[in-house]
C-alpha cells in the first residue's frame, strides 16, 4: 500500500488526520505540489487528474479522493469510529462533513485559487485548466465568514461538529478552518464556542499530521 | 419519519432514485420550490438552510443532506447495497459517487443557477443570498462537457460508473446527467459508452422517481 501525499496541501491533510486518529501508518511518497510534480508524466500515471491524496492497493486499486480513502481505513478498521456508528449518527455525521466541505473546504478554495498568481489558469483542482474568476475572491470570502457563524451556532449545542463524539465532520472542519488562514480568515471573536472547539481539536496529536 | 421533496428538483430526486432501488417507501411532503415554499417561516423551522431534501426521523432528527439521507438508509436497511461491499469497494463507489458530485451535478447547478433569472440573487443553495456570476454560466458549461468525457472513459472499462454493480455512483450521475438538460446539454454523440450506459440506468423503474 502506498499513499500519495504532500505534507503542505490542506486535501491530503484531511486523510493524514484521519489515519492519526486511527493510529494507522502507510508508507508514503511525497508529490511536491509546489514544483508542479503532480503534473509530471510518472504522477500522472498514478492519477491521470494530477491531484492528490491518492491510495494505492497492494492489488493496483488507486483511490483519488479523500472521503474515498477515509471510506477504505474506515471499513477495514472500524475502530475508534470516525464516521459514526448506527444509522442515525453516520446520517448525522455525513451531514455535517458535507456542509464542512462545501460550505467551508470549498469556499476557502474558491477564495485561495482565484487570487493566488500561481492558479492563474488552475483556478480549480485537476488536470484541466480554467481561469480565475476575479468575483469568486469576495464570495468565497463571504461564504468563509458565514461558514464560520453556522459553526459557532453548531457547536453552541455540541461538543464535537456532529455530536458528543470526534469525527471526521471535525477533520474537514479544522482543516477548513486552519486552510482560511491562507486567505487570512480566522475565526472571529464573536465565535466562541467554535474558538472553544478550535482548540480542544487542535491540540490533539493528531492535528499536527 | 417523514421525507420533504420537490418532485421537479434534481437534488431530491437523488434521495428517491435511491428509495425506489432499496423499495422503501417514506411519508412524503411536498415543498414547492417554484413558489418559493422553502423559504416560509414553517419550513425554517423544519430547515434554517431552506433546502430540500429533508429526512425528519420518528425522534425528531432531521437530516437536509442528500448523502445523510441516504446513508441513513444504507445502514438502516443494507439490501440491496447501493454504497458498496467491503472496504475496497465502498471506496471506489465513494470516489465515482464524489466525482459524479463535484464535477457533474455541482457543475450543472452552477451554469443553472448563474444562468436563470429566477435565482438572480440566489446563485447558491441554501438561505444566503448571492448574486450570479455570469462567468461562471460558461464554465460550468465547460465543467460539465469534460464530465461527459471522463464518464465516457469510465463507462468504457466498467458496466456501471463503480464497476459491475448499479450503486449511488450511477444514481449521482443519472441525475447530473438529465439535470444537464435544463442548461441545453446532452450527451455528445462521441460519448457511445455513457450513452449506453445511460440507456440503461433509464430504463430501471427507480429511474421515474
Amino acid at each position: 500500500m502506498k499513499f500519495y501525499d504532500c505534507t503542505v496541501a490542506p486535501s491530503p491533510r484531511r486523510v493524514r488526520i484521519f489515519l492519526a486518529e486511527k493510529g494507522i501508518t502507510v508508507p508514503t511518497i511525497q508529490v511536491d505540489l509546489r514544483k508542479n510534480e503532480q503534473f509530471t508524466d510518472a504522477f500522472r500515471t498514478i492519477n491521470p487528474d494530477c491531484t492528490v491524496p491518492v491510495l494505492e492497493l497492494d492489488d493496483g486499486t488507486r483511490i483519488a479522493d479523500v472521503m474515498g480513502i477515509c471510506v477504505y481505513f474506515e471499513r477495514s478498521q472500524p475502530e475508534p469510529p470516525l464516521m459514526g456508528g448506527g444509522a442515525k449518527d453516520s446520517a448525522v455525521v455525513t451531514q455535517w462533513q458535507g456542509r464542512a466541505e462545501r460550505d467551508g473546504f470549498f469556499a476557502v478554495a474558491e477564495a485561495f485559487r482565484n487570487s493566488t498568481p500561481a492558479f492563474k489558469t488552475r483556478a480549480l483542482p485537476g488536470q484541466d485548466d480554467y481561469v480565475q474568476i476575479p468575483a469568486l475572491v469576495e464570495r468565497g470570502r463571504e461564504r468563509v465568514q458565514r461558514f464560520f457563524n453556522v459553526m459557532d451556532s453548531r457547536l453552541a449545542n455540541s461538543e464535537f461538529v456532529a455530536g458528543s463524539r470526534y469525527t471526521i465532520a471535525d477533520i474537514t472542519t479544522l482543516v477548513a478552518v486552519d486552510f482560511a488562514g491562507w486567505i487570512k480568515l480566522a475565526i472571529p471573536e464573536d465565535c466562541p464556542n467554535l474558538r472553544r472547539w478550535h482548540e480542544a481539536v487542535s491540540a490533539r496529536p493528531s492535528a499536527k499530521a
